[in-house]
């Protein structure tokens, strides 16, 4: 199933996507969602951020020819560190260029959608606490990162959390191929196989710090190839049996 | 005034603090809040933490003779990350030793509590998006924090951000002087004007970075006396003006 959280003319509501046709969701999608009966069309709606998380986890240098790209080695435990809620926006929505960045880098990831609240839960029992998976830009000012030492700042500029167009509850994330293109020019090409800590891993290893709530979401990291975005361009992130989130770029 | 949220045989509220005595209000506290009309005893309440955050913001390194403990320099910006909301506990609630951890330290910080959604504030502005001040322990596994790079982990274990004993609205807050306690033992001992980047600046920064909504917390960093707490152990935090943060200290 499609689950997707659009604006029409009625209000705000998640919605389940079938084909081009929409089919609203009364309350929330957790569990086995209520159906009000209403339909739209999803060429009348607008598509928003398929989730509101209470908190988004971010994984560093899970992929190793990105750490290479940087010079940096691969972490023994996952990297992790947090996006603020606030940075979280959707499908076709800007992300704003801060002034305080000269490089802003797109960085095309798998997200995971938390279904459950959990706490120190194995591996193997991972999947059934997942809700299903989007796609994320993990939107970085390159510098401040650099500068910073901490990532709060440089991950954290209202915008910088790109997710959608909707969370995907049927498919198997274990080897799908991820692809992210600038203005329709391929800069990252990869497979979620590459993943040097695989997803169930990670639920695991996040589950062991803190209570994950329903609708939080972790980022699993992004592949080689991530790169500069500027004024005017368009970044699209495209996941196999997910589909594409895009989103223009524009000067703060 | 000074907020707090407790548990009462009722349930869960919001209350102001006269004494010893709480004056129940009816829905939030923020802008001029409602009263039931219902008083409780001090005695016959649990507080709570004083507010539930969206985000939790932690500023690094910004007391001297902290970061010199450490052999760290100064940063030039204030060095931003984040805490997760589930690691918030109140008073007197345990703090948990996570067993991934050797070394768990206390650090006492004064916290400020934003009281409107804000976005790029100037520094003459803050005080009025202030709704008031608490007292915070960034409790952080040194261990992890130092192998991780990134502090994600370290200092997001749940526990990890007690918080309380209640909000005072009416601090100055530039020149309290803050002392954290070990089973009576006291680690920390400084004032808070000795704080690198001054609250309204911070304010500024943050908010220029990511918009700050009702209830978000900024732990302004710890003084130098960082130190271990372990099993058994009892930790308090004392600002002078707001009050005291106590918490026991368990294995997880």
């Amino acid at each position: 199933m499609r689950l997707a959280r659009v604006a029409h003319a009625g209000g705000v509501a998640f919605a389940s996507v079938d084909g081009d046709e929409l089919l609203e969701i009364a309350d929330h999608p957790f569990g086995q969602p209520n159906y009000t009966g209403k339909r739209f069309s999803l060429a009348d709606v607008r598509l928003l951020a398929p989730i509101l998380p209470s908190k988004v986890i971010a994984i560093g240098r899970n992929y190793a020819e990105h750490a290479a790209e940087f010079g940096n080695e691969v972490p023994q435990s996952p990297m992790m560190f947090l996006k603020p809620s606030t940075s979280v926006i959707g499908p076709n929505a800007a992300i704003k260029l801060p002034a305080a960045s000269q490089r802003v880098d797109f960085e095309g990831e798998l997200a995971v959608v938390i279904g459950q609240p959990i706490r120190n839960v194995k591996a193997a029992q991972a999947p059934a606490a997942i809700l299903g998976y989007t796609i994320a830009n993990d939107v970085s000012a390159r510098d401040l990162q650099k500068a910073d030492g901490q990532w709060g700042r440089a991950k954290g500029f209202d915008t910088f959390c790109p997710l959608g167009p909707w969370i995907e509850t049927a498919v198997d994330a274990s080897d799908l191929a991820i692809r992210t293109e600038v203005d329709g020019e391929l800069k990252q090409d990869s497979r979620t196989s590459l993943l040097i800590h695989k997803i169930p891993e990670l639920v695991e290893f996040v589950s062991g710090v803190m209570t994950l709530l329903p609708g939080d979401v972790i980022l699993t990291g992004t592949p080689a190839g991530v790169g500069q975005i500027t004024d005017g361009q368009t970044v699209s992130i495209t996941i196999e049996g997910i589909g594409t989130l895009t989103n223009p770029v524009q000067n703060a």
